[in-house]
């Protein structure tokens, strides 16, 4: 039982562990570089990078490690907010504000075609820094873009939610497909618009995509230790994508707080809300949540609630309050630790290798 | 790789597999004895039947099967709906029934006592008629009642959705916890008034539950063949329950039109509705609960919803239409196969010997 797949095959790592590309300044260059060094693949979470920020960070860790990593984007979606929308938004905003004390923060709303320049800024970073392996969220990027990137040997690996969006993945040319299942902690990675409903439990969706896709899959979702990845290979997948359980970890860099609600909560606190980007994620229930679950509707699709809520959510952190800071989660919080992910990574392994011997 | 768990040893059973005890007709004799006949355990979905119902169809099966089977029965929880919300949820189906050309067929709300009752005379059968197994949904038994079935060497099994379910099952003296997944069809198990959110994926929700009690695990919710459940054995569980797998039997006694649906349905067509029941339940997506998508939270507790749309459902059904009846199943359709409770048993049993090799 030497735990090679496909994964780590293609990926050239030792172990099918990869870990998960969170946003919001969790993957520290110390993070990804240690996932990498210890056998995994590290991810830089960009989603929210400039394009310098990005160049920077890949400096940084090919300082720290000679393995291979990764790096996410976001995949810019369209959205439709009206000025009155927004204005009613930030409105609604506004009794938390004087809650915390802080003045009204609103910026402009964000553009698309100024996000679209930016997606496309961090991808020519990512060709020029030479990164062998990047991933996408929320959508597939253009035909132009995937030809462009496979032309330079970038491996591609897409997010999917049901096998429908596995397939289309497939079907763009990427390399490689992550399953998120509804475990999963922080914003929900569907794009197809006809969901009737995208939150699949692991157990269902991996053996149903593995039977219609060729390329691999990698399983995403509650995931935190060797019952986890054994599991997941189990059911057809090559390989595991873990969030939360290494968020906890010394070398992440969220927020304190943050590791702390986790290493306490329990997995029916762990809820699904729009409240604090507009788009669908899971994270620990907390009074920001209970404030908005009447008014889910009502809330301005991603990214304007995102930009909307970001001085609240900085604020209550700076505060030390964790009741109006998004506390993103898997499922599976009981199984978090304070740990390094050197102890991670060993422990998982050691667990994978006596689960199937049984 | 023989496939004994504390599970098989518990229960006399050849196989870790339990077919799920669907309610509303579907676990014919003919099913229940031939999952036990086939080396895994039967179980009567005695739910919705009268006492003698019950004891007529334990009889029945004993006399197609000397092997173990059980039996499951609905713990009746409190429900406490006005006159008036009752008339007005009464109302709101009008328009269906018109549609269907049939009559107002309201009965009388159902009363609790009533239902304590039916209760008890159930479990009066289930000893006098030395049933080997009995489980509960909905809840747990008063402890007068764990106490007198234990004294006759009845094997207790209750049902979970989160951790603290099911360590409060394992403190009621139960001797085993079904750990029902938010990947399962038909009705939720939920009885903790408490939680915030009780629909935990089984990649997160059995190595929780594993690590916090003592009493043998079995997973129930998506899983449909041997990848499924070498995975649940992976993260700890001890055995499975599979309903879904079950229901498209030849044996099963869905209707037809039922099996048909599932076996047309894709994963992310299923969905989760209180407006059959009144009770959170898993179903295909059809015209009914699109009707009601939008009040959801008008609809009074079950059974009360329950009672008011029998006579929908089964109108639906003799009209050959499947757009009014409930068509509960778990999160994996895809792999629902019309064939023999035969070839599925033993289907499972190579492929799970197959993963757990690899």
């Amino acid at each position: 039982m030497d735990l090679k797949t496909k994964v780590t095959e293609r990926l050239l790592i030792q172990y099918p562990i990869i870990q998960a590309p969170m946003a919001g300044g969790v993957t520290t260059s110390e993070l990804v570089a240690e996932v990498s060094n210890t056998g995994g693949l590290g991810m830089i979470g960009a989603g929210y990078m400039t394009p310098d920020q990005v160049r920077k960070q890949i400096r940084e860790i090919k300082e720290l490690t000679n393995a291979p990593f990764g790096v996410n984007l976001f995949v810019p979606g369209e959205f439709d907010t009206t000025e009155k929308e927004w204005q009613e938004a930030n409105q609604a905003l506004q009794p938390i504000r004087n809650q915390l004390n802080i003045p009204d923060d609103k910026t402009d709303a964000p553009v698309f075609d100024h996000l679209l320049e930016t997606f496309q800024e961090q991808m020519k970073v990512i060709q020029e820094e030479e990164v062998p392996i990047c991933s996408f969220t929320f959508g597939i990027p253009s035909k132009d873009t995937v030809k462009q990137l496979k032309s330079q040997d970038i491996i591609l690996i897409g997010t999917a939610t049901t096998v429908k969006e596995a397939i289309e993945i497939e079907r763009s040319g990427m390399d490689i497909v992550v399953v998120q299942g509804s475990e999963a902690g922080g914003h929900r990675g569907d794009f197809s618009p006809d969901n009737q409903d995208g939150l699949v439990g692991l157990m269902s969706l991996i053996p149903q995509v593995v039977d219609q896709v060729r390329i691999p899959v990698i399983a995403a979702g509650g995931i935190m230790d060797g019952r986890g990845l054994m599991a997941s290979l189990c059911l057809g997948a090559e390989g595991v994508q873990m969030g939360t359980a290494f968020l906890t970890c010394k070398e992440s860099g969220a927020n304190p707080l943050h590791k702390q609600e986790i290493l306490q909560a329990q997995e029916d606190q762990v809820v699904l809300t729009r409240s604090f980007s507009g788009k669908w994620a899971r994270g620990i229930h907390n009074q920001f949540i209970s404030e908005f679950s009447q008014k889910e509707a009502t809330i301005p699709d991603y990214p304007v609630q995102n930009s909307l809520t970001k001085g609240i959510r900085k604020a209550s952190a700076s505060q030390g309050n964790p009741e109006y800071m998004s506390l993103w989660s898997g499922q599976s919080p009981r199984l978090a630790k304070d740990q390094t992910v050197k102890t991670l990574m060993e422990s998982v392994i050691t667990e994978a290798k006596q689960v199937s011997v049984e």
